[in-house]
Order: structure tokens, then sequence, then C-alpha cells
């Protein structure tokens, strides 16, 4: 099977694309003594968390209990799941998963602890804790290093539980972020409590990880495939984006307009700091102007050859976590050879 | 099964809203003799498409062929593609469909035609085809009526192919869109080619639809549901919104802050005129101001009451059918209480 066999919208990743910059950020982290954690909200798939895993990584960062299960399902044997979790039905199918693979989970709040306190009772078996931590960017996390004390104190105190950490996400400047961790590291040692672990995380700033003071792991997504977004942020350049998505041109309604078979049910409406929506690799000097859900528009005036209708040509995304989301399927490409299709198995998994 | 027994994030439909919705938009195209066409990529259910149905729409608007393959699996007989099919495998899955429902495809440019022609051949049961105008929104359509023209021959010239009429979207304002379709038609008809049907749509210019001279089938999606960017647009109020996201208050990170646990994959990163990323029934004066794929920032600082962690709160999305895409299943809602829970059956058919 080859690209031309393949219907649009389609995604494809390149595989040798890929293959580097997995090896790559590996090789940076085991430079610089950092566990690697790639988080799998960005490829969705077994095939790629295995291979992340093989290169090094020293498990995976999930965000829902449903990604963890498929990927504990597929033999993913390390989970990292970085959202509070609440409820009874979610802290059920947390012990299901707790009982059989190494588990860890964050919270940034009392409840939460509580939560997680009163459904893991078994002092043989304790559930990883790590302290969620708001270093700047004004997302989750607590608001100081007292808080994060408070918190370490109550996971410590609890039978079931183990502290294991501080994390923290998105993370602001590395200086401000090293500091802000290492202070907090430093309140809860001078406490008594043990931590083990300090993670930040962030594809944009993966290769200033080394700059952040006293982290020990590093919690990354979107590197191995990359994206306008993450090129416009300064990682590598478009030739480092490995997923493409394959569209059409459905209709040249005027000289310097064409429409793609594809808008933001397959690009995502993501903006960035690159124009548009999208790079296209064969006419790199068009513009995808809007998107409606089904249509792109784009404009080709700046164009020195214009793609005719039922040309095929290939968008880097915006933002490539939600787009394969977007995907029931993705083609595994060498080159123009299709290796392999593969379902995006965590795809979805609302909760 | 009630509300409070569905885990979060997920979505809710208030059937009795959009039982109304639906009613409403039915009587008056009545009232103004047009034919109502749903567009189903807003619910992507059949259960709704043959509600619509039942209640006197003409038949149904599809985006895509895998969309209109699972609603002729579910019975829907009279399906309308708003999109230029190209390819092969497309047009083989096309000609699969028009052998056991009334189908009908858009075409505006002469190699969408050509395909068609050479893959439809019998005279005996022709493919209907309609011409797609760009009555001044700039994505997809002719320009001109002398171009209508010149494809309207071309499909009549077509043993397989029946010239159907004429189609827009996304209109421009009513009056433009009339005057523009009317001179076409009767440009067509002067050439002695029949104009079956004329058709508009859009769910913001639904109550308006009367104002445009000369359309005879009125397609419309969002109605359904409505959404924020509906109201904003004018059509009924945040009462008349019949979907909502059910979320839990995941952290409270300071006194004005929540975070709940769902984002852009839930609520999509869709913007419209009114601020932020939607409106929490519960909590009327919070605003959404940041999303990211798992979390939604909540400012909390205008809200009399500020909700605690754990509470559950529903949120109107600003776009509701790409929030619909995002879901592999709805709760069906009379109430508080769950009426049926479906799976999303034509969600997702990239192509």
């Amino acid at each position: 099977m080859n690209i031309d066999d393949i219907d649009t919208p389609a995604i494809l990743i390149d595989l040798d694309v890929a293959e580097a910059n997995m090896a790559r950020a590996q090789t940076y982290a085991d430079t610089h003594g950092l566990a690697l954690r790639p988080h799998i909200k960005t490829h969705r798939l077994p095939y790629f968390a295995r291979r992340q895993v093989e290169l090094g990584a020293k498990g995976i960062n999930c965000q829902k209990l449903g990604e963890a299960e498929v990927m504990a399902d597929a033999g993913l044997t390390d989970i990292l799941i970085t959202f509070n979790i609440i409820g009874k039905a979610k802290l059920d199918r947390l012990a299901a998963l707790h009982a059989r693979v190494s588990v860890a989970v964050v919270a940034d709040n009392v409840p939460v602890i509580e939560g997680y306190a009163a459904r893991f009772t078994d002092a043989g078996h304790p559930l990883d804790v790590l302290v969620e931590c708001d270093t700047g960017a004004e997302r989750n996390g607590v608001q100081s290093a007292q808080q994060a004390l408070d918190l370490a104190r109550l996971i410590d105190a609890a039978p079931g539980l183990r502290f294991a950490g501080l994390l923290t996400y998105p993370p602001s400047d590395p200086k401000a972020t090293g500091a802000w961790l290492t202070k907090a590291r430093q309140v809860i040692e001078d406490a008594g409590i043990a931590v083990p672990k300090v993670s930040s995380g962030g594809s944009p700033t993966l290769y200033a990880a080394h700059e952040t003071d006293g982290i020990n792991e590093y919690r990354v997504g979107t590197y191995i495939f990359s994206d306008r977004m993450q090129v416009a942020a300064g990682l590598g350049t478009i030739q480092d984006c490995a997923l493409s998505v394959l569209l059409t041109v459905a209709s040249r309604p005027t000289e310097n307009r064409a429409t793609l078979d594809g808008g933001s049910k397959a690009l995502a409406a993501d903006i960035c700091a690159a124009p548009g929506h999208g790079h296209i690799l064969e006419h790199p000097d068009a513009i995808v102007t809007k998107l409606s859900e089904e249509h792109a528009v784009v404009d080709l005036a700046a164009c020195a050859e214009k793609p005719g209708i039922g040309a095929r040509v290939r968008v880097i995304p915006n933002h490539v976590c939600v787009v394969v989301n977007l995907f029931d399927k993705v083609h595994l490409m060498r080159g123009n050879k299709v290796e392999q299709v593969l379902d995006v198995s965590a795809r979805g998994k609302s909760n």
C-alpha cells in the first residue's frame, strides 16, 4: 500500500522523523540524568508508548483513566496520571489499575487526597501521590511551598498513600520553576518527609530542561511528532514534524482560492504564532486562511504553482495532539509506503 | 439512572428543549412552504435524524459519505451530501449508496462533474447533482450565473446524471443570496433546463429564510441543540440550548480560580462573540477564561457563590457541532433523569 492508495482526509506519520525525535529527546534526557516520561496524549497509541519505553523512557504519562487503561492493556507498566481523580466511579477504576500496574497520581487539594485516602488503605501496597504545584502558569496546583508541605503531610499520614514528590505543568520559565520547586522540596524535606521525585515538563522547553534546578523527571508529549506551534516556539523546524494530514483539493472557486476536503474536524481550530491553520508541504507559500468543519479555505496568491482540483497535499497542523484525537486511525509511513495502519486506541476516552 | 450517576465529562441533551427546537423550525418551514432538510452533523445520531423526518423534514443533509452510510443503515432514505466527491474510493461508495437510497450530491467544478459522469451512466437511475454557488461567503461554489449555467449544461448532458438545482452555503445576507440564486435560476431556465430545487441554509438566519427570494429548501443543523454562537447570532436564548457538557470542579487553586475536568477535548476551542469558552448554567457570572486539552480554567471573581471541589456543573458550549464529534456517547435527559444513552454512531467519519 502506497500514499496514493490512502483516501483523504487521513493522518500520515513519518516513522523516520518520529524515531529521530524520540531518540534525540532520550539522548538529551540521558545526558542530563533526567528520567523521561512521555505523555501519550500526542500519539494515543501503544505502538509509540512501547517504543518510547524501549528507547529508555522511565514510564508514561496519561491524563485520563481511560487512556491509562488502554496503555495498561497494551503492556505498559509504569503510568502516571496527571489529573486530580474525583468520585467513586473513577476511584474504583483507579484501584483496579493500581492492582495490576505501577500507577501514580497527583493532587493539589485536600478533598482529592481525602478521596484517595478513603479508597486506598493497604499500607502494603500504597498509592503514589505527587503534589501538583502552580509555578506561575496559573492552571492547577498549590500556590506556595507551605501548601505543598501541608498536602505532603496529609499524604504521608494516610496509611494507604505514599508521598511521591512534586510535579508542575505547565511550567513557567525554567529558572522560576526551578526556584519554586527547589524551595518546596526543601521545606518538605526539612519537615522530615522525603521527596523522591520532582517533575516538570513541556515540549517547547524540552531542551532547556537541564536549566530547571532540582528536577529529576521531565514529561513531554508533542516532541514525538512536533507541529507548527512547537516550531514557532523554537523546537526544531518544519522538517522535524512527523505528522501530516493528507487532504484533497476539492474546489478552486477562483484563481487564488482553493478549498481542501478537511476543516476543523481534520486540522483542529487551534491557532499559533505562524499564520493560518496549517503548513502545506507541497505549497509552503499557501495560507490556510479559514476553517469550517469540513472545509479549509486556502489563499494561493503567493504560490508560484497552484494545485488543481483533485491534487493531494500534506498539511502540518498547528496543534498535533488534538488532531490525532479527531481520527480513528493513522497511517505509519516509510517515505511514500504505508508500513502499518493503526487504530487510535486511546482516542476519545473522555473520562 | 439519574444525572448524579453520570461520570464526567459527559454530554447531556435535554430532550424537551431539542423537541421544541425541532418543532418550531418545522412549523416555520411549513408555514413558509419551504422544505426543511436538517444537517445531521450537529447530532450525528440516527435517533434525531429519524425524529426530524417524522416531524416533516424532507430528508437529511450529510457532509461526508461515512455519515450518509450510517444514516442509510439506520433507515434514512433521502440524503443530500453537500461536498464535492472526488476519487475512485469515494465514487464507489457513492454508487453503493445510490443503489439503496435516494441520494443527491453537489458540484462546483468541471472535474468533479466529469468524475460523477464517468461513474454514473445509468439513464434509468440517474444521480441527482446540484450546482453549488458562492453567493458571497467565499468558500466553495461557482462565481457567476454563467458558470452555474455551464455546469448545469454539463450535468444535463451526462446520461447518468440529472441536474437537480442550485445550492449555497454559507449564504451571504438573505437579500443578496436571493438575488444571486434567482438570477442563476433564470439564466438556466432561459437555456431550457429546469431548476427543481433552490436550496439555502444556516441556523443563525433560519427564521429569516422566507426573506430569501426563490428558495424552496432550507438546510439547517445547529438549530436542534443551539449553542452560545447561535444565541450570540440571535437564535433564541441560552434556555433554548439543549446540549450541555457535564463537568466536575477538579481544583480551586485560588479564591477566584476553578479548573474543570474538561478542556478543548470536551468543549472545543471555538470562540464566539460571548466571552470565554462556555456558559456555566449553575454560575452564569463565571467566565471560562482558558482551555487546555483537559482543563478549563474558570474565573469566579464575579460569582456570588463559588463552587467547591467535586461540584458538578453544566456548560453550554460555544459551538455544539464540534463538541458532539468529540464524544463517543450522549445522555438523553428528561429533567435530571437519563432516558437513554446513545453511541454517537456518525462521529468521526473522516471520509
